[in-house]
């Protein structure tokens, strides 16, 4: 029997094209079940929740809800915190206080394992929930679902750019470096591969994180490659760098999850083609964070499934399972065919899905066919056409729920 | 009467999204032209020429030229090459040699004032011929013009992106600062102004190089807006700087026009924010050579003014019209409606046209309704609805003409 009490969501770490519609799946879902008394958004995720700056979604107006489905970016809020044992006490007093039954928090790796801890404290504790992690990253590093909402869109964004700034390139015969996001992983630069048509056709070369090379071979990969089609689109990851070499592309900074503020690599690589002789001029660009806001290269599938992620979460929950994380489970590409299905939150916490050895090429500078099978039916279709307006949106109103608790100092 | 013979177009300078429709609008009037028996494209502009490197343009499908119509970057290449008067000469050579009677010169400035001067030395010599400049440039800085070809999609990207960053700086109430091009004229910066719906939507600051402010301005401006708005979207040139400050964001590094390459104001802005204590942490985003080539930006007023001032350029010489420029003349803003003009090619050559001071607010830190009334029309209309597919272009087969000068070293 469903536990009867209120509903709160959490939106974590990096912002998506499609985390909102994971939110308002859910919100829409939720309003069915009369189980689910209201259902608060946690304002600016696990800082808002600690703080009880709760949000009752339920009196948006439904065309609010329903406009910011197609809305980039964390509408109730995000932050980057990790908890620790303190915070997550505090998570379940505010939980008990409001007497929220269901939590569902999303995000990536590091957010499903709060979401796990937060699960545990609760069967440690008296007070008994639903605690459901839904995934979210442009990283696409969560491990066990065949990928994460959000990265499809982000995927396609950087396809899309490579192949303008392949016409940028091929105007000047100059070559031209595209830096990607992704400090550990390639799942983004790899993504650039999406947009070659031929053999000819840009990116050129593909550098991940994954496959350091050498130099004399990035050198000797980017002469060749920039002779043979004359010119040259070459995509790397932030956190690539070449073997052996300490890069100038770190920073000192690091962010509140301890992860290095990364960023230079492709200016620096540029620069070593210039400097090397392979060419006159090199330019470069940093897609930077548009690649997780850039609303008009929402991919459809990825709108879908964030919706029905946000949406699955909610029956499950109701449902009674808890302490998972809804996953997409890929049956075919071509068609392409998913469902949704769930894995236990520990079998995601913490871990980084990196892109496996059979999605690079034999020369480390390339993604596969297995890859491209991979990644096709996740950038094909545009989620809506381009409307003639600049993008905008509705926000939230916001109606905040009365504080119950002391002052908690995040 | 018409002079007989062949005709010619280089492209010239930085790409913009719509410089082949007016490549594209040149070529498919000239082929209803009896008097123009052929039409080379100059490969790699200027560079080409002086080389011979000239391609038939008449013999490309016209189902490629068609498709060519969309698709941005120069497609017959491009160059940054400031003739002296050596290359003059030998260029008047080259179009004698090729039996050229009509030279078309798609580009800014620079480009316009080289126009001036090739069609100086036809008159000065034996070799009489019609010489039209094509407007084309998305820093918008052409005088006499109302706006030039290219800026009008640069300045929807633009404000697009100011739209998108906006929602990933309300996602984590951050302070997120945008770059945009523009070396010594804010027409492209002013562009993110568009993205304003009221008072509260971003950007929320913009900083032009016309209009220096001083570092304390600067801050508490910035102070007050994100106190205000509880986010901060700051939109500044690359060419911005804080009156009496030597930014660090000068390269030594020239390119061949003698500009300096810019970059990195807005990094060091949004440094400077975190230094200063006005937010923990700020972002940044320079949105770099993406401006002149992102394809699913494209405005629809901009691709057919593109598209026409190249046909009308070719009418126009045809007319017997020389050492002119194309103009846009705006008849009014709304309901939008210009026609098409022309202007000496000496009332545009080498003159940069500013923002001027009635396009910009009294706090120097914003734009004026005047300017929204200038900006609306062109950023408001989407080219074409986005594909499903990634974009994909035809590249010019490339038909060769043969060569019948002595080389010539560029």
């Amino acid at each position: 029997m469903a536990l009867n009490g209120n509903a709160c969501i959490g939106q974590s770490g990096g912002p998506t094209i499609v985390i909102n519609a994971s939110m308002v799946g859910a919100v829409q879902a939720a309003r069915d079940i009369p189980e689910i008394e209201d259902f608060y958004g946690a304002v600016y995720g696990l800082k808002g929740l600690l703080n009880e700056d709760l949000t009752e979604l339920f009196r948006e107006a439904p065309d609010t809800m329903e406009a910011l489905k197609n809305c980039p970016s964390a509408a109730i809020g995000t932050a980057r915190l990790k908890p620790k044992r303190p915070e997550l006490e505090r998570a379940l007093e505010v939980f008990k206080a409001h007497n929220i039954r269901y939590f569902f928090y999303n995000g990536g790796n590091d957010t499903q394992e709060a979401c796990h801890y937060i699960s545990e404290l609760s069967k440690e504790s008296d007070w008994e929930m639903q605690v459901v992690g839904i995934p979210k990253t442009i990283d696409n590093d969560l491990a066990v679902t065949d990928h994460c909402p959000g990265y499809a869109s982000a995927a396609r964004y950087v396809a899309a750019s490579c192949a303008f700034a392949g016409r940028d390139s091929y105007a000047f015969a100059t070559p031209h470096v595209i830096e990607c996001m992704g400090r550990h992983v390639g799942w983004l630069t790899a993504a650039a591969g999406a947009a070659k048509v031929d053999d000819a056709s840009p990116p050129h070369l593909v550098y991940l994180p994954e496959q350091p090379v050498t130099r004399e071979q990035f050198l000797s990969d980017c002469a060749e490659a920039y002779a043979k089609y004359g010119y040259l689109v070459v995509a790397v990851s932030e956190g690539f760098s070449l073997e052996g070499d300490e890069m100038a592309t770190t920073s000192s900074k690091v962010d509140s999850f301890g992860h290095k503020r990364l960023g230079g690599v492709g200016r620096a690589v540029s620069d070593l083609l210039e400097e090397e002789g392979i060419c006159d001029r090199s330019r470069d660009d940093k897609l930077g964070n548009l690649q997780r806001c850039f609303g008009w290269a929402c991919s459809k599938v990825d709108l879908d499934e964030a919706y029905e992620v946000g949406r699955q979460a909610v029956l499950k929950a109701v449902n009674g399972e808890t302490d998972i994380m809804v996953t997409i489970d890929r049956k075919s590409s071509d068609p392409y065919e998913a469902t949704i299905g769930d894995t236990a939150l520990m079998s995601v916490a913490g871990v980084e899905k990196v892109v496996p050895a059979e999605f690079i090429n034999d020369a480390s500078n390339g993604v596969s066919d297995a890859f491209m099978e991979y990644i096709k039916p996740l950038v094909s279709g545009a989620a809506q056409p381009i409307q003639d307006d600049l993008p905008r949106w509705p926000n939230l109103v916001g109606f905040p729920v009365e504080k119950k608790l002391d002052h908690y100092d995040v």
